[in-house]
């Protein structure tokens, strides 16, 4: 079992040196286990202590809103980098660092990099502390190594599910990219924004593999969703409610597009966008999704409609070509 | 097909009255489908029209945080009369009056009143305009009628599910209570509330049946989640997130009292409470739920721990007793 490291000495501190009566903690779904736990914590210390169960993806979905109804003083958000989301109650942020190694899963990994020489690094914020490890770990195998900087996220290396810009900023100087983490999500967006081979390195499992085959299966399946939605007739055009993922002016465009292309688009705000709770509008034939793109990403095939991204839309309505937007990369903005 | 009156001509009237610029549409899951028909006749007023996704199962629920945050000037709210919610963007309540006649279930429910002289009569927000016409046909029928008002409620005679005050004030003067509407959800209730036998006239399928049966049934389900959680030592304390449902004062009593009888409390805020939200603290025994009863009442045997209401918690602990419960009425505050 890999442990997280959920700093709560750094936590007490933080309370007592604000003087912190009520505190909200809100873990995402895999660690909301240790909240009891982490709440007797913030108990020990006097304040009040409050779990957030509702679901939680990532920083733009922080309970600023909930905090401030609450009479909370200081959110501890655990599992995520800062966002950019400001609210009036003041959060500290707790990456909930992994304990895993890297070496065994990027030495595994090093047989698939054979034939590369420029390789790309990226990872999730849980992992970010061993990216220098593997880093030198793929030097002294005699490759070089680039990690990207947009300057848009809290860490040099790191990719959320909605930016990527870490990865796409050096899709040109590279030949593979390396993703250091769990799971196939962030992988498969490195791979759909740069068009790049891109390998796992896993340091949970210490294994590594190559997602050519997803790659290539998440592109049908994108293709197959616009191709859908070319002869939709109403749009849902999905408003998120989380304050990082209401982009509510950019709704109003694809309003404006769909008018200008003879679509009927009806505005739907949302705070959890789920596939019943789009089952509930069975005269909607598609949707364009503005909130986090890995709602519909994830798991096309639980969606009873196509959801699609406001750049797949544009494929859809023929603003752009399928061919333009594999150029520019399904998630650049 | 049973239709409903959605006053779109009254909407529009107050959209123009109001001068209204963006207006958010909040409808029940049943009436969802609607939505993008309203959202057309309130772009023919020029307001810009937005539909509300999120589940809505009452007025306590009304999407007042939302519409600020998305700069709304009117908010229609349909399917519930107001619940006492007060917002910074004004509401507009459509009750959505059912367009069922009540004469054939009443009819079918006089011979399972043949042993009752005294009526106590309830129905649901939908169905209180044919409320008169029932009472008429049980007068007819030689019966005496009351239909109770706390001062609590929109209207005499209504219920909700979690206010039945309008059954037990008149409980003592009746014999029998007839429910006008659909479901069993809130005839449960009735019989929950007054230990009163209980007959459903259903105006959706036209016929009447008594729910002595399923109210047993109910009984001994409480009583189990009431059993298991005796032995519980660690409780999750729920408190809703929606704006009617937030009763934090009261979590607060019911985390001392847990105190008191040496259990260990956790405050959990959730805005929608599901079996899935509670799968995630597994080292928790069992819940008080301050939220909305209906959440547990509805389903008890979807959540694989006990959720209990206050009341029910106060049996649990021994702070009184099942018996004086029942005779209290279980949704009695």
């Amino acid at each position: 079992m890999i442990g997280f490291d959920f700093e709560e000495e750094h936590i007490k501190q933080e309370i007592t040196k604000r003087g912190a009566k009520c505190v909200l903690l809100q873990l995402p779904e895999g660690l909301k286990a240790e909240a009891p736990r982490l709440a007797e914590m913030v108990a020990k210390t006097g304040a009040l202590a409050i779990i957030s169960a509702d679901p939680c993806y990532g920083a733009c979905d922080i309970a600023t809103t909930e905090a401030e109804g609450l009479g909370v003083d200081l959110i501890v958000h655990f599992g995520h980098a800062p966002f950019g989301v400001q609210g009036k109650v003041p959060a500290v942020y707790v990456e909930a660092k992994g304990s895993a190694t890297v070496d065994a899963a990027v030495l595994q990994a090093l047989p698939l990099l054979s034939s590369y020489n420029k390789i790309g690094l990226a990872t999730t914020v849980q992992h970010l502390w061993v990216l220098n490890r593997a880093k030198e770990l793929l030097v002294n195998a005699g490759k070089a190594v680039v990690i990207g900087d947009s300057g848009q996220m809290a860490y040099a290396g790191q990719v959320i599910g909605c930016n990527y810009s870490n990865v796409t900023s050096i899709a040109s100087q590279v030949d593979v990219f390396l993703f250091v983490g769990g799971g196939l999500f962030h992988a498969l967006g490195i791979a759909m924004s740069t068009s790049k081979p891109t390998i796992i390195a896993d340091p949970y499992d210490n294994r590594a593999f190559a997602i050519n085959q997803e790659a290539q299966k998440m592109l049908r399946q994108r293709w197959a969703v616009i191709e859908e939605a070319q002869v939709a007739e109403t749009f849902g055009i999905l408003v998120g409610l989380k304050p990082g993922q209401k982009h509510f002016e950019a709704a109003l465009k694809v309003k404006e597009l769909a008018e200008k292309h003879g679509k009927t688009p009806y505005l739907i705000v949302a705070r959890e966008i789920t596939p019943d709770t789009l089952l509930e509008f069975p005269s909607i034939n598609a949707y364009v999704n503005t909130a986090c793109p890995r709602i519909s990403l994830e798991a096309p095939q639980k969606f009873s409609k196509s959801v699609l991204t406001v750049n797949e839309f544009m494929v859809a309505i023929g603003e752009t070509s399928w061919e333009n937007l594999l150029k520019k990369g399904l998630f650049a903005n």
